[in-house]
C-alpha cells in the first residue's frame, strides 16, 4: 500500500452562502487546495455531497472539474450521508494509494440554503430508512432525540452537562474565520433555547450550512509540493444499519468504534497518542457517543468530562478546535473534508483560528445516526 | 498496482420492478454474486446509485449493507449520473488494489418505476446542467436529439442506418432471460415510432428500467473462489463538460476517448485484441459515437457499418450480445455494472444468452451525454 499524504488544502468560510452558485464555492475550496499545493493540477476528482439532488443537480465530478479548468481528469461523486466527506476521502486515498493516479483532489461540497428549510430538513433524512422511519415522519433530528432521551436516562446525564459542549464549540469557533457561528454564548443561552425535538434543543444541534472544502492527496513522489506535507496515517470507515429500530444498542454506534480501531490500526498508533481531533457533533448526543466510541471516554461518561473541562486548549486531546459542527458548522457533504483539513492545518501549526499543534490527529466523520463512520489518523 | 479479479457476478431480471422494494432487488443481485464467489463474503461495498434521492433514499451503502447480512462492513455510494455503475467499479477496483481490501462487492442498483415517468425523466436530466440547460426545460431525451440530429446532419447518415441498431439490439436480447425487451423488431418498428424529440424515436431510445447487478470484486489471494476468475486488466475513466454548449465539437465525447486509451494502456492491449464488448446505447446516437471513440469505427462510420451487418456474433468484436441498453434495458446506475459482469461472464462461457466467447472483452459506461466515461477492460 502506498503512502498518502496531504499537500494542499482550501476551505471556505462557512454560512449561508446564497450569494455563490454551487460550482463557484467548490472552485473556491479547489482553487485554494490547488495554490496551497504549488499550483500542481490533480490527475482525479472525489466530491463528497450529499443533497445536490434537492437542486436538480448530479454529476458533480463532471460539473465541478469542467469549472476549475480539469475537463479530462476522472472522477466521481463519493455520497455516504452526511459522512460523504469521509467516503470521499476513503475514495481519494485508495485512488493514491493503489497507484492508478498521484495526485487526486477530494472535494467537499453543499449548499443546504437553495431551497427553503422544511424541504432541506427533509432532505437530510434521507440519511434515515426512507421506508421504516422517514415514511412515519419523523425528523432527522427527531431520531437523534431518541438516541439523547435514551442516554441521557440511562447514564444519568444532567441537562447541565449536555449543555456545556455548545458553549465550549461557540468559544473554539469565536476565533475560526471560517466559522459560521463566531458568538461566544452561555450555558442558559443553551438551556433556555428552543425545543427542536424533545430533548434537542436549537443549541444542541449544528446549523444549516453552505460550505466547500478540498483536499490535495498525492503519492510519496509528490510530497514535496508543501514544505509541509501530513501524513494520513491510517483511514477506516464502517457501516451500521439506517434504521435505529434494529440497532443492538442505542446508545451506542458500532460503526463508529469499528471505524476508529480500523484507522487506528492502520496508523499504527494508541487513542493515547492522539493530540486533537476533530468530531461529528451534529447534536451533542452524537458528540458524546463519538467521544466514547473513538475511547476519549469511558461509556456514559463524557458529559461529565467536558463539563469539567477537559478536551479544552491545553488538554490532551483538544476536540474540535474549529468550533465542530456545532459552531463552524455542517455543509453535511463538505464535513468530512473540513474535519480533515482542520487536523492537517493544526499539524502543520497554519490553522487561522485556535491553534493547539500536535504530531498525532484524528477525525471522525458520521453519516446518519451512526450509519456511515469514517475516521482519519493524521501524522506531521 | 495489485492485480484485481473478478470472482462472482449477480444480475437480477431488467424491468418493471414494482414487485420488490430497492434495497430487496439490490439483495437479490448481492446474494448471486455471493453464492457465485463460493458464499464468500465482501469486506466493503460501493454502491453505483444515480437516483435514489427521488423516493428520498440517500446513505444506501449502510441501507443495502445491512439487509444483505453485512452491518459492519466498509462502504459508500458512487455516483456518475447514468455513469455511476462505472464509477462504483473505479471506486471498488482502487479499494482491492490498494491493499485496503481483499475483497470488495460492487453493486449497482435503480428503480425508476417508483415515481411517475414525467419525475423520473425529470430525475435522469439531473446529468445535465441544472443552471445552463435543465432551467430551459430541456429534457435528456432533447439534449440527445441535438447530438443526433449534427451528426446525421455532418456524416450524411440516414434513417434507415440509424435504425439498424435497434433492430440488432432487439435480436441480441431476444435470447437474454434478464433482457427488459425480449421481441424481435424490424427497421420499420423503429422508423415509424413516435418521436419523442425529434430526430430520436421511441425505439433509439432505451427503456425505462429497474434493475441490480453486483461483482465481487477481490486480489491474487481470492481468485480461486472461482473456477474461472476473470482479470479487471484495465479501467479507465473521464469526465467532460456536463454542458453540451462548452464542447468543442458536438459529434465526439472526448471522455469515452480518453477513458478508453487509459483502460487499453493500463491492459496494454490494442482495440484490435477485443473480441467482444458492451457499450453504452441509452440512445441509438450514443452508440455511434461510442463505438468510434473506443476506434471500433472512423468517425461518421459507425451507422453504415452496423447497417452492413458488422458487430453482429460472428464478427470481431461483437458489440452488445447482452441486447445492450436498447433492449437488455438501462437500469441507470446498475447498467455499468450489468455490462462489466456481462462480459466477464462472455469470458467465462456461461452468459446465459447469446453466447460469443473470446479472451479479451471491453465495457464502456458513459454519464451524462459524455460527461462521466468508464471503460473496463478483461481478460480471460
Amino acid at each position: 500500500m502506498r503512502d498518502v499524504f496531504i499537500v494542499g488544502v482550501g476551505l471556505t468560510e462557512v454560512g449561508k452562502r446564497v450569494d455563490v452558485a454551487l460550482r463557484d464555492l467548490a472552485a473556491e475550496a479547489v482553487v485554494k487546495a490547488m495554490e496551497d499545493a504549488g499550483n500542481e493540477k490533480p490527475e482525479a476528482i472525489v466530491v463528497g455531497n450529499m443533497l445536490s439532488s434537492l437542486v436538480e443537480q448530479e454529476n458533480l465530478a463532471a460539473l465541478i472539474a469542467d469549472h476549475t479548468g480539469l475537463r479530462g481528469v476522472s472522477g466521481f461523486k463519493a455520497e455516504g450521508a452526511c459522512g460523504s466527506g469521509g467516503a470521499a476521502l476513503l475514495a481519494g486515498y485508495s485512488l493514491v494509494s493503489s497507484g492508478l493516479f498521484d495526485k487526486v483532489l477530494v472535494v467537499g461540497i453543499e449548499k443546504l440554503h437553495e431551497r427553503p428549510t422544511p424541504d432541506t430538513a427533509r432532505g437530510l433524512a434521507y440519511a434515515a430508512d426512507a421506508d421504516y422511519e422517514l415514511i412515519y415522519g419523523i425528523s432527522f433530528a427527531g431520531l437523534n432525540a431518541l438516541v439523547m432521551r435514551y442516554y441521557m436516562d440511562k447514564h444519568n446525564v444532567t441537562r447541565e452537562e449536555m449543555a456545556h459542549w455548545a458553549v465550549m464549540m461557540h468559544e473554539n469557533a469565536y476565533h475560526n474565520p471560517y466559522a459560521q457561528l463566531r458568538k461566544k454564548i452561555t450555558l442558559e443561552t443553551v438551556i433556555n433555547s428552543p425545543v427542536i425535538a424533545d430533548p434537542v434543543r436549537l443549541f444542541d444541534s449544528c446549523p444549516l450550512s453552505d460550505g466547500a472544502a478540498a483536499i490535495m492527496l498525492v503519492s510519496e513522489k509528490y510530497r514535496k509540493l508543501n514544505d509541509t506535507p501530513v501524513k494520513v496515517a491510517g483511514i477506516g470507515n464502517a457501516l451500521d444499519s439506517p434504521d435505529l429500530s434494529s440497532r443492538f444498542e442505542l446508545d451506542r454506534f458500532i460503526a463508529a468504534k469499528l471505524s476508529t480501531e480500523r484507522a487506528l490500526r492502520m496508523a499504527n498508533v494508541s487513542i493515547n497518542d492522539v493530540d486533537v481531533a476533530e468530531i461529528h457533533d451534529a447534536y451533542s448526543i452524537v458528540a458524546a457517543i463519538s467521544i466514547e466510541e473513538i475511547g476519549f471516554a469511558e461509556r456514559g461518561k463524557a458529559p461529565k468530562l467536558w463539563a469539567e473541562g477537559r478536551f479544552r486548549p491545553g488538554d490532551k486531546p483538544v476536540l474540535n478546535p474549529s468550533g465542530g459542527l456545532k459552531a463552524r458548522g455542517h455543509p453535511v457533504g463538505a464535513t468530512g473534508v473540513y474535519q480533515v483539513a482542520e487536523i492537517a492545518m493544526q499539524l502543520r501549526g497554519d490553522f487561522p483560528g485556535l491553534k493547539v499543534g500536535g504530531e498525532v490527529g484524528l477525525a471522525q466523520n458520521i453519516g446518519g445516526v451512526g450509519s456511515n463512520v469514517t475516521t482519519v489518523v493524521l501524522r506531521r
